[in-house]
């Protein structure tokens, strides 16, 4: 085991340089000084271009040919096998290509929060075109040593062992049956009276709201902690991991909602395996993987009517006098937390509308890659997809209809499909969850979430990376392939 | 120029790990979870090994010989000069030996949490003899190379220029006249009426006040923040600098007069040359230096009677309702703020009484290092010391006595006297700016720092690295030779 094991001590290097840069991250979006940025970005990327170097060198190729012949435990195997495969995701490209992006990439950011508040897709398609260039030279070359599509090298970053192929199936699907879905849901709202709860909400009750319902969920305080970021997300490392949320004093729901789904990357974080000793297998499968357990938290979970049962006192308690003249009954709390209504922007929709928005750019982007769509037609297309998919029209309304995502200013194609990915599987593992536990909606009635924390800790945490692919993982899980019904039929039963 | 440039490339990589490493560290003080202190370790050393292995690559003594020889400016030339120093400092010591140091600091400190909190220097004292050891053998390695004592190669560290020959001559004069100006203050003090204020004092009160004075006295909050931690350090990068306090409800002044401290490290820090292009001049000169820009801040300008003149109706508005049936004359605020009592702990220590206990480790650590004395004989010397020069028993009192500071643990000789050497200086530089302007002390009354700062500036911090040494500097500032009659001389027009 000579080579395998200093292959572990040169991954375990980048671990330690990977630590590095994921703090100055969640600094940067947490504390850091404005005038600071720049000296920053510097730290950053000298930091990343050492791990670059650290993945390039000369050796690790006889490391890898020689690991190959040792005598591996399953583990050790599937390590060697996730070692191997960064090493050649990282060493394919040319330095000059990659350098090229990341200039290309923070230009394009910088471009994006400018014209889009300008409304002003001409003057920044250019500045897009030239990333999707560098991506389509990247996705080449990639797609050369893979033998795959190009767009299918890029899924298959976000969504492990998923193409095009599969995502065509399962999103046919959804595309048939999400209109109707949506159509009942609007019909059932009609008939309902609902008043959403308005007040002024304090962000420090908020804050120990929030902290009750995490504390509840089994979020490992001592491992983790909360602030506050002007976008919420999920950063640090397993044994510290930094979520963050923000706070809008007439709505509690948002943040706390948010803060659920950010409890679910956590703890999915904070239960990921061989933590005393990282290797490339204490790592979360994929980021489909990742979204299906938040996804799992936010909307299977604490969408469902148990688990409003369980926060309505609690929510009750904490805000009933600041919002006093308010329709406080269980009945209109459970309502107005499972309202759908559908609108221009991705992150505001409901979970009946959200894969409408994410089918219509993996089309877009599928487009892009196999020539049939070019940059420029990229309004059109989405004006077209959106009138077809939900009714709504974007004509010269970029801001609120192609340019409302970061994403693709970072290269991101093939980073949407894993949304709706995650948003299926987590339906497919709630279900499982449901069925070898019949008494599981009860506990979740109790606020007692012991029995699903278990399922998810032996079924998807704490496997990490062992296996290849997301299917295997959702396999293993939960007996079957994936399957877009446990998805659709979460849906009607909740909304129709 | 080119392997000049070269070398100013290669110490910017450096620096940008630095930048890592700061915040990493501010991070651990601040934020880290509990959980996160083992694996923020690793990452921490692998950035140190980094920076290690970038200061002693071998390409680099190419570099400075030919470096030498071109033709640079004054800035160019002072820039090398760092540049080499830093890069022998770095490569003179053997890798195996700076791993040795590593370990046993960490042990060190470790075992000091604990037997300094059971008073248990038997147990204790091993650890610490390792250190002393390893520190030796670190000195003698440098004395051989520097062509200077042992014990002098630990104090240029931290006071550069300084020996313990031009040390001698400003401590003897210290020693011979600190008691009688603490017996004169002493007197003088029996005779007066004071009366501590007390009270509760909010901590969203403290912060704003402090925030006030910090804005006041021109501290950049758009290149630094104030933060919480346990023990108060200014740390960060010179564009983000990170300034902690902590607060105690019943004491607003100990936190004050801390922030009040740290933002002259700070300020120092912000006003740096050459912070678009950071290269070695873009550095406090010294630690002593740095020292004597918080204590003038802390000591000689927030102590005068004009700084509290201006603070007293500040304190007063912010604090009175908290603090009924308090004397709240100006004349009881001046006179709690100027208030001098000896004691066992030097961090609690006023300015009258604090360069005894810092005279008292200078001539233990000297005594160290020339053989005279041995690790274990430190309690008794200490118990002497103390009796001599503050009538003071630490008979058996090791916690408070020799077990104090932590300093010694990371093998930090020669650190003590950078502390009084900043104090003298921070004197001889205040009543510099005094003489310059006659108008000052009434400007500091009406809360008006430009003059001060602008002087500071000018004098200090825009010369970031540029002089070689502290004397150097402080002649340039001052004009003159470091002299201990401006700090005498202002302890006794305080007290006396």
């Amino acid at each position: 085991m000579k080579n395998y094991n200093l292959l572990k001590k040169h991954f375990k290097k980048i671990n330690n340089l990977s630590h590095a840069q994921s703090m100055l991250s969640w600094d940067e979006a947490v504390m850091m000084s404005e005038g600071g940025a720049s000296d920053r970005q510097e730290s950053i990327e000298e930091v990343a271009s050492i791990i670059h170097e650290l993945f390039t060198k000369d050796f690790l190729e006889e490391y890898f040919n020689d690991a190959e012949n040792e005598s591996l435990n399953e583990i050790d195997k599937a390590n060697l096998r996730e070692m191997r495969e960064k090493w050649e995701e990282k060493r394919i490209l040319p330095v000059d290509l990659v350098r090229k992006q990341v200039s290309a990439h923070l230009k394009c950011e910088s471009k994006w929060r400018q014209y889009r508040s300008e409304n002003n897709w001409k003057e920044y398609s250019p500045f897009l075109e030239e990333i999707f260039n560098l991506s389509k030279e990247e996705a080449q070359i990639r797609s050369e040593k893979l033998g795959v599509s190009e767009y299918d090298t890029f899924i298959n970053q976000y969504s492990k062992g998923f193409s095009t192929e599969s995502i065509d199936l399962v999103f046919s699907k959804l595309k048939s049956e999400l209109p109707g879905i949506y159509q009942k849901a609007q019909e059932r709202q009609s008939l309902e009276n609902y008043r959403k709860i308005e007040g002024k909400f304090p962000v420090d009750e908020q804050k120990k709201l929030g902290h009750q319902v995490m504390k509840a969920l089994g979020f490992d305080f001592f491992r983790g902690r909360v602030d506050k970021s002007h976008h919420p997300f999920c950063g640090g490392v397993p044994n510290d991991v930094r979520m963050t949320t923000r706070y809008s004093e007439s709505d509690f729901t948002s943040s706390l909602f948010g803060l659920i789904h950010e409890t679910g990357h956590g703890m999915y974080e904070q239960n990921l395996p061989y933590l005393d000793d990282q290797n490339l297998l204490s790592q979360g499968r994929s980021f489909a993987i990742h979204e299906s357990q938040s996804l799992l938290f936010e909307m299977q979970m604490a969408r469902s009517n148990e688990f409003l049962e369980f926060l309505y006192p609690l929510a009750k308690e904490t805000f009933e006098k600041f919002s006093a003249d308010q329709d406080w009954s269980l009945n209109n709390f459970v309502r107005t937390n499972q309202f759908v209504e559908k609108g221009f922007i991705r992150v505001e929709a409901d979970e009946v509308t959200y894969p409408l928005h994410v089918i219509l750019r993996y089309e877009i982007e599928k487009g892009l890659f196999d020539g049939s769509l070019k940059v420029k037609d990229i309004p059109d297309a989405w004006n077209q997809k959106m009138k077809e998919y939900l009714d709504l029209d974007t004509t010269n309304n970029f801001k609120d209809g192609c340019m409302q995502d970061v994403h693709w200013c970072f290269g991101g194609w093939g980073y949407f499909p894993a949304y709706t990915l995650g948003a299926l599987m987590s339906a497919q593992i709630f279900n499982k969850a449901l069925e070898e536990n019949q008494n599981l909606k009860e506990s979740i009635k109790k606020g007692n979430f012991k029995d699903l924390i278990s399922f998810l800790r032996e079924r998807i945490w704490n496997h990490g990376s062992f296996y290849e692919t997301d299917f295997d993982l959702l396999k293993a899980a939960t007996g079957e392939s994936l399957d877009s019904r446990y998805f659709l039929n979460s849906l009607k039963s909740r909304y129709c």
